[in-house]
């Protein structure tokens, strides 16, 4: 018999229905990988979606633009959502499941309790979003504790939200593994993003300063440079380099405690932009990774 | 082959070997039941493990003097411990497994993650005791995610604990259900509590009258008056004959909102009580269920 990955995927919008299916992958011991979207499924998604399936028997990707993560004024309804589209290149892929609850379903009454990770969730994003890593972390403590995982997986283009997550699951015992896959970028160097969209042409071109400043600070850190100040410095340099690049952040932390540091030494560092291109929020990041002490 | 309840109950104190423990259970599909305290194990607590013991077919009694629910110069220190006696008693009740953790276990490093339910947990004992349902929800979190239970009982007695316990466990998704048991009181009517131990002779006499408000209370909302502002005060006039009883909160709410309420009508209605007598805070309560609307 030929097992055809993905030939029978299921859709399902009842957390009912889900806990159903869940328990009978449970009984037959599937491990169960799990990918958390908020949907319009790009090349970063895929390859979390790819190592999901690579590594589990029973793979659940949720949908759900959750509206506790988007502050006053963000883009909560114009987040683009393409369900077709979406369920189609996850069945491609070999996903068991799709998870595309409403928001009634996930908060079917006043929300009164919220998870928050301090200090970690308050730097970099969290700074100009206050409230988004609180929606994150109380949309994933529901989702992990319906879905019930083994392994869940985030990508490393939202690093603040890696390490957020991966603190909230320490923290509070959450039985599942938290696996971080690369950045993934298109040819141009553009990071993958759903709000890429967004971009016009020439937006598009101003964005890729982004990435081109972390990359000639890399090249400066190569060249010897441990001082984040000086690395600082020179992602700000290039990204000076156009007008319609609003920075937001630059910020040079300790890449597992979100710490300043003032120099690359003993600990990876984890370099971090968040810039609006137009009306468009963009971040990304590298690591530069520290020697020996 | 006589199975004698209890005959081989384990006190575990590691959180990777209960897992090992629990794992297994649930492979035999086993209902566990999950009965969280903090030791000292009275009456009441006993009400909890024989309900547990009851119903399930694998019973958990976790023992753990949680700091994060104890504020600045409450009775943290001094809180009773009695691990081997309480384990006696578990194992006599046919409870198979004592989750006993460390301090060390339960927080390995500083707590940043914390899980509060908004506004169930503000008034009441929240009130006096700011912090205290962050760390009751924060620790129960944490042990929910440890143990895995299909069912944890609390008690009535902890009025306020118990809706919000409820309300973190439906707003979060915890596959789980709590069982509410009632109060359970001594021959004279205190209700036990593991901090009865604090009062002399004289004081449990002072103690006494917090019951008998709430009797007094009870009797005058059966003669019919359904008017809260009268039935707080028969509970003041009582309390209110003797010095040694200082008032924390005499309060009467929605039993399910924990919102004031004027009359009892359409809904049942929580009388709940907090006095200290010499150092020791007591909490009682008792519901007033409303005739039809």
């Amino acid at each position: 018999m030929v097992f055809i990955k993905g030939a029978d995927m299921k859709i399902i919008s009842e957390i009912k229905k889900l806990r159903k299916e869940i328990t009978s992958a449970r009984r037959e011991d599937k491990k169960t990988g799990f990918v958390p979207t908020m949907g319009a499924i790009h090349k970063g998604h895929l390859s979390l979606i790819k190592a999901a399936v690579e590594s589990c028997d029973f793979v659940i990707v949720s949908i759900f633009v959750n509206p506790t993560q988007f502050g006053e004024g963000e883009d909560f309804q114009q987040y683009p959502r393409e369900l077709n589209s979406d369920a189609e290149i996850c069945e491609k892929e070999g996903v068991d499941l799709i998870f595309a609850p409403s928001t009634e379903q996930m908060y079917p009454r006043k929300q009164l309790t919220w998870v928050n990770v301090e200090s970690l969730s308050e730097g970099l994003c969290g700074a100009s979003r206050p409230g988004h890593f609180r929606g994150v972390c109380t949309v994933c403590t529901k989702l992990f504790n319906i879905v019930q995982p083994d392994v869940a997986f985030f990508g490393q283009k939202d690093a603040q939200q890696a390490v957020v997550i991966k603190r909230m699951v320490a923290d509070l015992n959450i039985p599942l593994k938290i696996e971080v896959c690369p950045v993934v970028r298109d040819e141009d160097g553009l990071a993958t993003s759903s709000r890429n969209k967004y971009l016009s042409d020439e937006q598009r071109k101003d964005a890729l300063l982004i990435y081109k400043s972390l990359c000639e600070c890399r090249k400066l850190y190569e060249q010897g440079v441990k001082d984040t100040n000086r690395l600082r410095g020179k992602i700000e340099e290039v990204l000076g380099t156009s007008r319609a690049v609003e920075i937001d952040y630059i910020t040079l932390v300790d890449a597992e405690t979100l710490e300043q540091v003032s120099k690359v030494s003993g600990r990876n560092v984890l370099a971090a932009v968040a810039a609006k291109v137009g009306d468009t929020c963009l971040i990304d990041n590298i690591i530069l990774e520290s020697g020996q002490k």
